[in-house]
Formats: C-alpha cells, sequence, structure tokens
C-alpha cells in the first residue's frame, strides 16, 4: 500500500501542471470570480491523520455539497417521512431540469438536485423561522468541521439571490404542487445562504467524516447519525451525487461523493477516509474537472474503490 | 459475524412465509408460467463455500441479467470503444422507454436498459453470424458458471420473438440513428435467446465470481477482465442494474447488482462474495419483489454494504 | 338561410336544459364562485345587428380571452419583433405546461399559452411603468368595446397573485433564459390584472369585431389593426387558441377562437360576425364546455364554418 | 379580382428566379434525385376552369399528401371509430417523433404524422389483403384525379421500405400498444407504397377538388364525402397539415393544406378552388419552401385566406 501522504502530494503536483483546467461557473457571477489555478486536496482517515496538499486551506464556496448535510439535518428531523417529498433515483438530466418534475407531479427525483434540495431545505424550515433555519445549518456544519469560524459568503449569497431565476422557478414549480410549505422566497433565501457557506478542504474533509465511519466521527465519537442512515446517504450520493455525471463519477472514481459548482467535491471511502478536493473549473456536466480526475487517481493507487480491489 | 449458511437458510425461510410476493411478469407469455410461491438463494464466498436455500437449482430464465455478461463479452470484444454507442448514466425512465433515445440522437443511456443492451448484443454480431454469436454467448456463461448443462429455453425465446414488438421499436430506431450495423431482426434473434437462457441460482452465481474478485474466478484461476474493467461494470450495475429502481436498490441494499423480469437478481459483495437469487414476482419497477428484500436482509446481517459498515 | 336572431334564442335554449355543463374552474379561489348554470350567447353581425340570448349582460371573467387583445396591442408597439420572443405554433401542451420552455430555451410556443401570453404582457411592460401599462390594457378594451364602464375584479386579481404559483415558475423561467425584461413580480402583476377583466358577452362580441372585418370595427369605422394583421392572428386563435383542444375545436367548431377559464370564448366568423359565448363549466381541455357545444350548433345552422359549406 | 391565370403565372415566373430554393430531402435516397429547380403550380377553381403553369404536368413523388386521401378513405370506411385509434390535435413535434407515442401509449396525434397515417393505413388493411388495399388506395386517387395512368413509383416504394427505419420503428412501438392490428411489415408495405404515388399538379388539384366543394366534385358531380366530413378533414389539414411547421402556414397562407417531403403541396380554398404546388426543395420544417411562398403570394392577391380578406 502507498503512503497516503506521499499520495496527496504527488496528485496535488500532477494537477497543479496540467493545461487542462475545466471552465469557472460563470452563471453566479460573483462564483466566476475563482482562480482557475486553484487546486487543493485533503484526506482525514479513519485515524484522524490528515494528508494535504496544495490550497488545502483557502475557503470557497461549498454550494452543492451543502446539499449532503442538509439531507442530514432533515433526516434528523423529520425521519424517513422526507422521502414522501423527495425521491432518491437518479434523474437522468442536468441539475436544474424542471422537465422531470412537471411529469412527477412536482416531486423532485432526489436531494441532490436543485429542485430536490430547495424541497428539503423547506423541511427544515417548517421547524424555524428562516433566520433560526439558516443558523442551525451553518451551526451544524461547524459542529461537524469542529471549527466556529466557517461562515457565508454573504457577496456569493446576494450574487445567486439576484440571479437565480431558474431556482425560483423550480420552487415555485412545487409550491404549485403543494411540495414547498413555506413562503417560496424564505425558502430560496435559506436555500441560497447554505449554497453559499465558503469553507477549506480540511474544514469539508472533516465535516464529511461521519459519513466515512458508520454515522460517527472517530476522533471526537460525535455519533451524528446512526450506520444505517450514513450508508444510505452515502447510497444516495453515489447514485445522485453528480447530477447527469453521476454514472461516469462512479464507473471512473467509484466513491460516493457530491459536487458543487463552486468547483468542490466530498468523497467518502467508507470505512476508510473522508476526502476533499478543490478546483474551480468544471466539465460539461458542471462537476469539478480536476477535483475527479484527482479522486480518480486517488482510488486507483490506494485501491479505495468501493466496488473492488 | 453471524455464519453465512444460517444467514442464507434463515431469510429464505422469512421470504417462504411472506404473502406479498409481487407480480409474476406476463408481457412475454411463457414466463407467465412461473411459480410464484418458488423462491431460490445461492451466495458464494472467496474461499468457494457455497450457502444454498430453497429453489437454488431450478432454473429459471435469466432475461436482463445476461446483460451484464453480454456487455462483458463485448467490452473484451472491441474494449473501450463500446462507450461510443453506449453511454453510462443512470436513465431516469423504465427499462423500455424511447423518448430518451430521441433527445439523445439513438444513443441508449447504459447498457443494461433494453435499447443498451440490443446495441451491446449488436457489436457481438458484428463479429459473427448470427447463429454463431449466440452459440459464443452461451459457451461463455458455460464457462462462468464451469456448467455445460446451461442452455436457452426456446420457448421463451419464440415467446418474445412473437410479442417483443417494443424491443423491435427500439432496434428499429437505433438503426435508423446508425447504432445498429446488422439487420435489425438478426440483433433481435441473438438479443431474444441470450435473454432466454435458463440458469439455477447456483449456476448464476458461480458466473458471477469474476466480478466479485477482482475479475479472476478465485476458484478456477481463470482471469475473466482486468480488476479495473470487472470495477467498472459493478460501477454500473450499481447506477443503472435495475432501471428505474437503481437508486432504491443501491439505497436499500447496498450492493451492485442486475435483475432481470424472471425474477432473478445477481448482486456482487466485492471482495466477499457473489450472491444469486430468484423469485419470479416483480415490484413496480420490474425488479424481483421478494428477491430484493432477500438481499437487503443479507447485506444487513452481514455488514456486506459497499456503503460502509 | 336561418335567421340570426332565432338561432341564436334556439341555442341558448337547448343549452339551458342540458344537465351535463363540465366543471367550473377552481384552481383560482375566486372564479369557484361562478354559477354553473349560467350561459350567455351573442353574435353581432357585419351591419351591427346583435343577437343576444341568456345571460348576455352578466359581466365574468376573461380571463385567458385578454391575451387576444394583448397579442394585438404588444404587435402595434413593437410589430414583428413580437415574435422573437414568442412562438406562433401549436403546443401540443396543456396551458401551463414548462416541459416545451425547457426544450425550446425559455421561448414559449405561442402567445396563447400562459408563458406566451407572459412574455407579451413583458413587452407591453417593456415601454410603460406597471400602472400605466395596465391603464392601457384596459383603456384598450374599453375603446374596442366602445364601452368605458369595463373594469377589473380585484377580487380575482388578488386571488391569483395569491395561488398563481405555476405561473410565477413560468415567467421565473423565462427570466433565467433572458425572454422576460422586467422584474417578474411586475410582469405577473400586469399579468393577473388584465387576465382578471370582467367583461359581458354583448361587450366581448363587440370588441372582437375587428377581427371578423378585415382589422376594422364596420360600425365605428376605427381600423385597430392593418387587414393581414387580423388575418394572422386569427389564424393564431385558429391553431393554439384552445390549448391541447384546438385541434377539436378547429374540428368542430371550424372557427377562430379563444376559450378563458372563466368560462367565456370569443369566436370569428371572418367577414360575417363576432361572437361571445359564456358558460362556467370547462371540459377537460380547460375550456367552456357548452360554450363549444353552442358554437359548434351555431357554425352549422348558419353554415359559418371557415372550412366550407 | 385580379385574373387567376395571370396571378398563377406570374407567381411560377417570380418562383422560378428565386436563388433560395430549400433542400431536396435525401433521407429517402431516391427523392434525393429530383430537380431543385422544378416548379409547378395548377389552381382549379369551382367552374373547372384550370389555370396551370411551369412543371405542372412533371409527375413527382406526393409522398405525405397521400394521408389526406388515405385517411378519406379509411373514414368512409370505419367512420368515426377511426378517431379511437388516432387524435385529432396538433403534435408540437417533428413528423416522425416517436416520444408522443410513449407518453400517449401509441395513440398517435393525428392522422397526418407518420405515426397516425401508419395507422390509418393500418385500418384500411384490416379490410383486405395487403395488395387489394394497395389496390383500393391507388384506384381512389385515379377515380378522384379522373386520370386512370396514375401510377406508383416502384423505386421510392423500394427505397424506402431498405431505408424506413424510423417508421418501422413507431409502427412497431403502435403495435405493442395495440394500435396496429395487422403484422407491421404488412402495414408498412402498404404504407410505404400509397407515400410512392407519382402524381402531377395537375392531377393532384384534380384529385383534391371534393374538399374545397362540400364533399364533392363539382364537374363531375361525384359525392365523395359528406360535408361535414370535407370540413372536418380540411379543419385537421389546417390545425396539423404541416407537422412542426403548421401554425406557421396557417399564419402565412391561410388555407387548410398538406405537404410531402417530395415538395408537393395540396391546398384548398373552401368554396373556391383546389391548388396544388410543387418544389422540390424543402424548409427546416420538412415543407416545400417555394411552394409555401408561392401559395402565400397566392392567397394573398386572391384574397383567399379563410381567415379574412
Amino acid at each position: 500500500m502507498p503512503d497516503l501522504t506521499s499520495v496527496v502530494q504527488e496528485i496535488a503536483e500532477e494537477m497543479r501542471e496540467r493545461p487542462d483546467r475545466g471552465e469557472v461557473a460563470t452563471y453566479i457571477p460573483e462564483l466566476a470570480r475563482a482562480d482557475p489555478k486553484a487546486f487543493g486536496l485533503v484526506v482525514i482517515d479513519a485515524d484522524g491523520q490528515v494528508a494535504a496538499a496544495g490550497d488545502s486551506d483557502v475557503p470557497f464556496s461549498i454550494q452543492s455539497i451543502s446539499k449532503v448535510f442538509t439531507l442530514t439535518l432533515a433526516l434528523g428531523m423529520v425521519g424517513d417521512r422526507l422521502w414522501r417529498r423527495v425521491g432518491r433515483e437518479p434523474s437522468g438530466s442536468p441539475f436544474n431540469s424542471i422537465v422531470q418534475l412537471e411529469y412527477e407531479r412536482g416531486i423532485p427525483r432526489n436531494p441532490f438536485i436543485n429542485a430536490g434540495a430547495i424541497a428539503v431545505t423547506d423541511l427544515i424550515l417548517s421547524r424555524h423561522q428562516p433566520r433560526e433555519a439558516l443558523g442551525e445549518i451553518l451551526r451544524f456544519m461547524q459542529f461537524l468541521a469542529q471549527d466556529s469560524s466557517i461562515a457565508i459568503d454573504e457577496a456569493v449569497a446576494a450574487s445567486e439571490l439576484r440571479t437565480g431565476f431558474r431556482n425560483a422557478a423550480l420552487a415555485n414549480f412545487m409550491k404549485a404542487h403543494g411540495v414547498i410549505d413555506n413562503p417560496v422566497e424564505y425558502t430560496l433565501g435559506v436555500y441560497f445562504h447554505h449554497c453559499a457557506i465558503a469553507m477549506t478542504c480540511r474544514q469539508l474533509a472533516e465535516a464529511g467524516r461521519f459519513l466515512a465511519h458508520s454515522g460517527r466521527n472517530p476522533s471526537t465519537g460525535h455519533l451524528v447519525v446512526q450506520p444505517e442512515r450514513a450508508r444510505r446517504i452515502n447510497a444516495v450520493m453515489l447514485t445522485c451525487g453528480h447530477y447527469d455525471g453521476s454514472g461516469e463519477f462512479a464507473f471512473r472514481v467509484g466513491l460516493p461523493g457530491k459536487s458543487g459548482v463552486g468547483g468542490g467535491i466530498l468523497a467518502v471511502a467508507p470505512g476508510r477516509a473522508s476526502i476533499a478536493v478543490w478546483s474551480p473549473g468544471l466539465d460539461a456536466s458542471g462537476n469539478s474537472h480536476l477535483g475527479r480526475i484527482a479522486l480518480e487517481r486517488l482510488t486507483k493507487r490506494l485501491g479505495w474503490s468501493i466496488f473492488g480491489q
């Protein structure tokens, strides 16, 4: 077995030199400022050993990666009743498609497409006022990452509030079908804000550790969710975590993961490690181009694919 | 860790008593004759130890499970060029949908929906005459299962040839887009025949062992495919193996698997075991109702989910 | 040729007695109060002779019939540039479908489905402040109907503002594609208000006369639009005026027409007459059930179909 | 009113000089041989006066125009029961789309898209052996056109039989839904052959006269269909006669019409005339480019639009 730290260093160097870096997302104006040369990679193993390389301490907008954590939080609040509002099948469509919603009466396919994550946010909001709901989500991230400095990037949230018409279309469409309970602007407000949480690779890898270890952070001993729930969240990440590129990610990387248009990916090697990678350039499916390549090399060199040695 | 044999026996008994048995498929008339009370389960571990229960030696029509093996065979023939003809993303649609084909210029989403498997069959046929192609597929199954008695159920093949209009629509549609090279009736003939292969749970579990063990049958030592290819086939099974119920299967069972409308499911626990289950009654997504429940219990009791303990 | 007045009386009586009256629309709560027994019919011929029967002077919510007039107004403002924002093909879909918008990059199929009418309203709004735009639309209706008492039913407008989430989804979706220029809430506000204009059959038939007579009201002599434009608006009404029931209306009635969910229909017999009918109960396609039947009988008895004697 | 003969001559000359001639269809190889410079126009008025210009006596493949006549024939055989198998709404889709069939359980939207015409052909075939059915269709065309020399172009029929995979997909899909009664190859064989009938503009205009004159050829006095049926066929032509360009044709030309990919268009001016035009180059919707422009000029100059003067 190769040494974890050297594999991580090696891959970061390989990535640094590549000319192909994907395209930085421009549809949220604030995200377009990201440096396409940035690359960070952090792996935290079962013992808590951290292997980090590149821009591992630069905060970036986690965007859709937040959907994993809002799903976890909402499942804790309402349990499996959540699945009456949101499915758990791959959508076979881009992240922001509305076609599926019309054919399936406003029930989003899964919690990791935008519509599904908005519906999950709405469930959290049903227990709280908007400001409190957002506070709860942020505190949950700080707790998981063991870092109270994690904050929302208000410029990104404001940018998306001004331009998020497609998400407003999705939310209004679900509202018309009774899948959203709260006023659309409240639900969208909380949604845009939790997508705008900024984290570093280090913080993100730490926050994802409970998913790699049967629901418990092995260092703190905190039980976040029951083992079965952790497995199931991992399963949904594997089948649905990369929009219309989920099959490709499973095929190449072989780990449950969730990407965001900010260029981050959280990946989980069950029993082994929590992994966060960041590079702002995206591929055609909206997933980090170098992030995915880095993870493919990592699992191959370490033999970590869940699909076999 | 509970004893494998007793877990298998236990589950078979639990299944025997359940009143809910799903609905036997009727769209291929010959399949409608299957006994809804039948249930078989076989697990073969890395050491070659066989745990069997129920109707483990009764042959049934493997139907779409054959798609795993024709994919393996075709990848061996044409390599990764295969992926120019067939995608590897979940379809988000039922097994026989034609809508996706129109939107995506005749390229099927993945090799496990009908259209994709027909395109794969056509690739095999491009190297052979129809009769030889079918012979090659059958011999491959006999070789994998180490059992030369495996045969095609001609009555099932004839039944589907008479009624398979929807598959003929898919094949003609792909032919119109240049995705099928051979005469449609040849390709469909070979496709219907390999779906009509009859196997027992014991034979099927044996045939699937290379997928559980990095491409090699650990008892015979035969290398069927390279390790990476085995992992990738497993990945496609996980994301696409159960049509529009693939997410649900991953969520509940947590293993790569492939179902057939004959009521069989082949599942793979990487590094651990190859598993075959059979019960003819299907759920709404066309997957074996009790087969899925049995696998869910098996992975839970043995801690075999690929998504964590 | 039978006498116009007696044909109109006759049909009104036949309709009064029918037990099948369709279903009053409930999705806008305020509309649900309409009396399912109401029925009004007014025909105004080329000489200005008025044949009226039933509830011909009871105001009702014209709803989507307003789309004919906002289209006329917008064409007068921006000319054929309007067709860059809106198509003129039948949609093959229900009035509020969003699927087509996704496949066609936010360009609505025609100006008579909701999305198309919202885009047309947005064009009017680009020349005016919201309050003025609405005033202009209302004054245009008063001018056409020669009746300054025509007003907006504020309760209906408010009811739709509170519940029109599906229209908000359409508007936001088009905004995301750059098809809507103004703030979504302004455009929707004007749209909901012009749909809430209340008119009687008599007023509506008068307002539609320019369409029957080459763009000119033959009594006042006012030229509203050029003859070619009048013909073209009639053509769009024929192919697209009844949502997914447009083919059926052409097949049975044989006249250009536009229906509204308030139960009104405006129909045009070119060169002959302008016709308004009202009965609140709707058929499965959302068009007035008795209104359509009454028009079918009218054109048959008078030989007015544009498709031949 | 301008003189009919001089208008027809004038338009033919204008068309002769235009450089934009559309694209000759290539998907049926045999059709690709047509001369893009060809242009013919024939108008036969109520008195039987014939105005002809250009290549009015050159036979061309009528292709989908035959659908008008098979619809007429099938309605005569089975009456309005036909509408249980085929709808009469515009499809909002290209001529050969299969998506709509899947969403609507194999029932084609209207008799003028390929699927609908295949279903209509199948109804005719249910009364006859294939050879007789084809003979009946051909004799019906000869009778209507008063010309027994009309024949099938066997080279075109053979060409389409070899390449018509998309139509085979449509037919098999309908067969799977029970919408096709006869063996698919019989139905397709008759369909491809009636599409391959070759006619001149003169023959076609003569054959369409019953549609312009309440179901009766005013010269022969033959009643082909009842007046109401003639009106209804005209209505379906107007809303569905030009595939996804039907709205555009109604908007610009203002007459019921049916186009074929051979470049012909039959148009009907109710009470006035039957019109046939031919020019092989097609526009993006698959309709004759110059044919449509010629008809637009004709109706404008003669004031023949059904939507008003």
